[in-house]
């Protein structure tokens, strides 16, 4: 079950263009939100690319995604401002959410923009590359539907919540994107899709125990039965499972505390969405020449890959340095999607009115299409 | 070796307070730096308390902290400052460097403020509680001397590096203070100070390898030797070990980067201790109505806290409320003290000249002083 046919990027852009606009996206529109998904499978991270496309599809489909929805500014200072998304699509509010800290960081030094009712945006680490690569620092996280289990808890409480970091440096950017829990959401789907077991000491079940089931724990996420996936340091103190689940309280606070939106327990309720985003740009030139900054950084990250290595590994990754090297070679051999995840893309463009075979050709499913169940 | 003397609060502040006097510090100075030590012992955290003395002790006497050191503010913008700290002691600095972000933040929304050149400042969240007194939220990181072994590596070249965030909450402040390894090297001296095996999943041999033996351990940190503490998340990527190893990174930016200062590789090298903080006031105000912010965000709290237990334990804690908990009970009881702490107290008093009688009593120790080998 973890067969993947292999496909050109442009090909892929232009089957999410076609679809997003299909939805009654505009064109511009629709290029942004398949670059963020493109951007992800680019960087190897497949569960946040194509694999992700069934989420939009039946957001908008339920409604939870407004595709027409036009956003508010509703509170604004130099520094800072609170965007009211009104359910609209979030790769478009997280774009302009970040331009608005983008601007305001190169004006005045520091851009700090939260916005409320939104929906999943897709990889935090798009926006604060949006920031790095005007020459600042950039912050995104997101809150998401509950599936971090806070310590001595049963019941997933606070979303997967990733923190993504941006800051200029040579060769390449740095760039952390993590979730704030062991594994993100749209790994256990991957696992799910593959009928793979899941490894131990990453799931719990909705009684609180370990779980390695992704099918079970999926189900019980969505039907808020209890149970999800663990904070960063797993699900005991002595191991820092409490840490994680403070990183997962920071992406709140940026999120839906300053937005005063609906925090990660009320996501998908009520047949909203309800995420809510937080973004940062930071201009290193509050500090300094920022040239030297970047020179002073790029120097510890060089000390850091050529600093000694275990036996059996050769070599120590600075953060987006896999994403870089996984992106150049994806460019040039294309980027491959799980037979499940085309099924699913089969559907969605019977769904808008798209002939698949004009994108993929006449693919031969072998197996039987059951991850259409319930999980979206 | 776990024998412990409790002593009340006051007595502990009186003898910290008249030992910084003795090196040269201020009536003042000496307050604010034992409050940061005290804070920590009456939080319960107490790797940092009194079990720390002994290393602001020896940083004095090797030189590597400048009792009568002059800071310098070397760039500032209505926003953020850089403070060249000129191995001034950590406390003074942090308190300094925080006051300038919260006068900056009150006055113009956010202030940043990055310090090179210090030593170690104690707990993290000592300096975020400055800001949320305020009215603010508050974020501060420092880096230290390198002990988390990034993913794949066998050396450490990045520090405990805490991040604490406090933000304005009712009934209590939220209050998340945690170094971004799976534990704290202070952990480590505890359970060497105890005579304690380690926990697995905590700490790695000279070659990369886990290990469980604090002394050896932590003679090779001091040593550079090889190996030290994994990041949070363990020293695998499929726990999430480069997630810590990235928290980490941001600590750096923040404290080293921004600061143009020495990298957590090069703390306690050339005869400087090399540390750097950085710290961060944000008002709610710039997001909205401040009290609404701080009501809305306790209702998450709240219902965290109510949120379903798991079998065994018959409560969820949100950050700050352990150490709420525990100072509630310490100003009553009293602060327990390790004996090997106690001895190490008494060394300081003999270096000072203070009679340790007149403040601890005619203490009787039992074991051998062992722990003055070569830990400091």
């Amino acid at each position: 079950m973890d067969n993947r046919l292999v496909f050109p990027v442009d090909l892929l852009e232009n089957f999410c263009v076609d679809a997003f606009s299909k939805f009654g996206f505009s064109q511009e529109e629709s290029k942004i939100i398949s670059s963020v998904l493109l951007l992800s499978d680019l960087y190897g991270i497949e569960s946040h690319g194509m694999q992700r496309l069934v989420r939009y599809h039946k957001g908008i489909e339920k409604g939870l995604i407004k595709v027409h929805a036009k956003s508010e500014l509703v509170f604004e200072t130099p520094l800072s401002a609170v965007i009211e998304g009104n359910d609209g699509m979030g790769q478009l509010l997280g774009t302009q959410a970040m331009k608005l800290a983008i601007d305001k960081a190169k004006n005045n030094g520091v851009g700090i923009v939260s916005v409320r009712n939104s929906n999943h945006f897709g990889i935090a680490g798009y926006y604060a590359k949006m920031a790095c690569e005007a020459g600042l620092i950039g912050w995104a996280t997101t809150n998401s539907e509950a599936i971090m289990v806070p310590t001595h808890g049963r019941l997933a409480m606070i979303g997967s919540n990733p923190i993504a970091l941006a800051v200029p440096a040579e060769p390449y950017n740095f760039l952390f994107d993590a979730s704030t829990t062991v594994v993100t959401r749209g790994k256990l789907e991957m696992y799910n899709k593959m009928g793979k077991t899941l490894p131990e000491g990453w799931a719990l079940d909705k009684d609180g125990n370990d779980s390695t089931n992704a099918a079970s724990v999926l189900e019980n996420i969505i039907a808020k039965n209890g149970g999800g996936i663990m904070p960063l340091g797993g699900s005991q103190e002595i191991t820092g499972g409490h840490k994680g689940y403070g990183y997962g309280m920071m992406c709140e606070l940026f999120s839906s505390i300053l937005s005063q939106g609906p925090t990660s327990n009320y996501s998908m309720t009520g047949g909203r969405g309800n995420i809510c985003h937080g973004f940062m740009a930071i201009n290193p030139a509050c500090f300094g020449d920022p040239a030297a900054i970047k020179q002073h950084f790029s120097k510890y990250l060089e000390e850091l890959r050529q600093s000694p290595k275990k036996a059996g590994h050769d070599r120590i990754y600075t953060h987006g340095e896999k994403e870089i090297l996984a992106m150049a070679e994806r460019k040039k051999n294309g980027i491959p999607v799980l037979v499940n995840t085309l099924r699913e893309m089969v559907d969605l463009a019977g769904y808008v009115g798209l002939d698949y075979k004009a994108y993929f050709g006449d693919i031969k499913f072998e197996e039987s299409p059951e991850m259409f169940k319930n999980n979206y």
